[in-house]
Formats: structure tokens, C-alpha cells, sequence
């Protein structure tokens, strides 16, 4: 299959307006479009200064996060396959009055959408707006979960939670990560996540060396991610 | 002028895309508005549970927040006059699945366009679409101000921010608020607004009385409001 066809494969099967689109369109945003690579931790939206458009994950893994003036940050929310960033396309939204960062978290592919094309499309076509809208809605719905999870949970809570989310997304019990991103992810300080995991560690859920976790206990960490909130 | 005279210059003002709407759309439009009072107090919407349409606030104030399974509480936003609650309608958006509460402040009169002719307009207007979309990008923007204040700011900073917000919006530097109020509105407890409270007002920037505050030290609250994050 020619790179055009590929693209043309997954706007089918990812837009869901893409069927309504006419002849034209379909093969004006085809030509539009194109393709991008990104390394690990390489940066692919920083803030509303640079609107390039909608980016569609073809393969990889992308984080959302906001960073505070001094260097404090916290993620929002993780893209994978066939996720849709729409912040990377927040210039076209009048009211988007915050800056958005997005990186790589693995070697990332993805299409982008041009703004200009999308505008076009969006301008037009109710099916457009309404998936925009869509895109919109989910991204606030994971915004609002990490709001509840900062305001009334537990860090250890927290933290059980990230370690389960994480071990799914690697599909694998152990998986490589720093203290320091940990914090990162949940907008902590890397004391409190070493403090926490030693806590982990001595209880006998967790087994952690320089840069790499392993999940000992499982139970016992669902347990804690389901318990009542604070 | 008759109420329904009334209630069609108030859509014309208020929502952008009346001026699309066919003579049709627009009278089913105000047959089926009504206008609704609500009591100081008084919920108007309350999660899911009842997703009766589009509130659009003709006089008074709102809050909107969202609460813990333990009750403990955070204000989102506050709407006013000719502001429109898009989350009392959030049924109409599939991928919504966080539970609002939305409660009148002071005596609110508010329009509600039902969600039934809401939707219908929705479908078949790219306006009425793009229409939601910039509410919804709206209220994005607050909760990230929110969520922004919440992770990065110091409490004796957000503390400042709500007194000149809250004197601003009663045009009065004096205003009854109990403690436990300013604590629910910042997601915190009673004891620490109230030990923070004690401190302003040893630093001579406020008077406070029971359930009253006197901002004495405007120009002292602006620039512990204007200093950098933590």
C-alpha cells in the first residue's frame, strides 16, 4: 500500500466525518496532509505559538501537560494510536486561553492536518464541528479526572493508580522510569514520589531500582486505587 | 414589552447564531424556552442526573463546581448576566463523563432552551455547533485556570485573587462571605482560609467580622495576587 492509500485508510477509519466529505475534499485534505516523525521526548506542540493543526497519531505515544513558571508540571492526559491532539489546533478555537505542551513519550508518527485545511472543513461542514466538539468533550472529561484526582485524593492513591496505568500501557509488570518523571506526571516533587515508593517498596508491593519498577503486589495497589476518597 | 418579545431580543443578543436561524427554527426556538427563577441557594443542575437543556442566564449568579465522595468542594467558574451554562446540557455531548453542579449564587432568572430543541438545531446548524464549541472551549479555559491555581500557586496568593474577585464582583469592598464558603469555593478547609485570613488581617489588609470582610489594603492584595509561582 503507497503512502497515499495508508493515509487515506486511517482518515476512514479515524475521522468519523471523513464519509462525509465529498470527492473534493477528501482529496484536497489528502494532499494537505502530511506525515511526521518524532523521537522520545521531542517536542510536538508548545504552547499556542506554534498552530500547525490537528496531528493524528499513527503510531506511538504523546503526554498533554501544562508547566508552571517554575518548572512545576503535571500531565493531563496520554495519546496513543488513532488518538487525535486538538490542542495542537487550539488557535482555531477563539476561546482556548491556555497553553498546552505535548511531547513524544515514544517515537511517535503522525498526520497532520494543516489548520488551514481543517478551518476550511470546519467552516462548512456540521459533521466537522461536531467531531471537533467530541475531541473537545473527551479532552475535558481527562482534564477534570486529573482536577479530582489532585484535589481529593491521596497521594497514595495517586500513585497506585499512575504505577496500574502505566504497567498497562508497557504490558509488562516492570517498566523503566525515573522518580523524577513520576513527579512530573502527577505534579509532585520527586521527594514525595521517593518517599511514596519506599513506602510501597517496605509494604512489599513494589520493587524498585534506579530508573525501573516492578509491580509486586497488584492486588494490593487496586485495592488502594479503589479505596474511598479523602 | 411582552415576556416573549423580551425573551427573542435576549436570544438575538445573546446567542451568535440566531441571526442563521430560518423564521421557523426561531419561533419553535422561543415556544419552547421558557423562563425559570431560582432561589439564592438553589440547585439548578446537579450532575446527570437531569440534563434539561441549555440555561442562559438573563439576571443574577451562578457557580458551577464540582464535589468529593466526602463533600469537599471546589468552584470551577461563576456565570453572570447573558452567560450561558453549556454543562446543564452536557447530556447532548457523549464524551462528557464528569458530574457538574451548577447552583444559583443569588436570585437568578434563566432561560432554558430544552435539550430536545437544543439538539435538534445542533444536527443541522454548523453555527449552533460552532456555537458549542467555543462555550465548551470557555469553560475549558476557566477549569485550566483553576487547575493552574490549584497546582502551582501558594494558598495565600489564591486566597488574594478570590477577595479582589469577590469584592469586584459585589462592587463593594465589604462582602458577607462565612470562611467555610471561601473554603468551598477554593477546594480548601475552613481552618486553613481561616488561619490565612487571620494572618492578612495581622498584616492589615483585610478586617475581618463574623461572616463579613473588609478589604482594608487593596494595593497590598493586587501584589500578593501579581507575584510569581511557586
Amino acid at each position: 500500500m503507497n503512502n497515499k492509500n495508508e493515509m487515506e485508510k486511517y482518515f476512514e477509519e479515524t475521522l468519523s466525518f471523513w464519509k462525509h466529505l465529498n470527492k473534493e475534499e477528501k482529496s484536497k485534505l489528502l494532499n494537505e496532509s502530511r506525515i511526521n516523525s518524532f523521537l522520545t521526548g521531542e517536542s510536538i506542540y508548545a504552547g499556542q505559538t506554534n498552530c500547525a493543526g490537528l496531528f493524528l497519531i499513527k503510531t506511538g505515544q504523546v503526554r498533554a501537560y501544562i508547566i508552571s513558571e517554575t518548572g512545576k508540571e503535571i500531565t493531563l492526559y496520554r495519546l496513543f494510536d488513532r488518538d487525535v491532539c486538538i490542542f495542537s489546533a487550539s488557535c482555531m478555537m477563539k476561546n482556548i486561553n491556555f497553553d498546552i505542551f505535548v511531547e513524544a513519550e515514544k517515537e511517535t508518527e503522525a498526520y497532520l492536518i494543516p489548520i488551514g485545511a481543517y478551518n476550511q472543513l470546519l467552516k462548512d461542514s456540521v459533521e466537522v464541528s461536531e467531531f471537533t466538539n467530541q475531541l473537545l468533550a473527551s479532552r475535558f472529561s481527562d482534564v477534570m479526572w486529573v482536577m479530582e484526582q489532585v484535589l481529593f485524593m491521596s497521594f497514595d492513591k495517586r500513585l497506585a493508580i499512575f504505577l496500574l496505568e502505566q504497567a498497562a500501557i508497557e504490558e509488562n509488570d516492570t517498566f523503566y522510569m525515573t522518580q523524577d518523571t513520576i513527579a512530573k506526571h502527577l505534579g509532585s516533587a520527586r521527594e514525595v514520589v521517593s518517599r511514596m515508593l519506599k513506602y510501597f517498596s517496605e509494604e512489599g508491593y513494589v520493587k524498585v531500582a534506579r530508573g525501573k519498577i516492578t509491580i509486586l503486589d497488584q492486588k494490593k495497589l487496586i485495592e488502594l486505587a479503589n479505596e474511598s476518597n479523602k
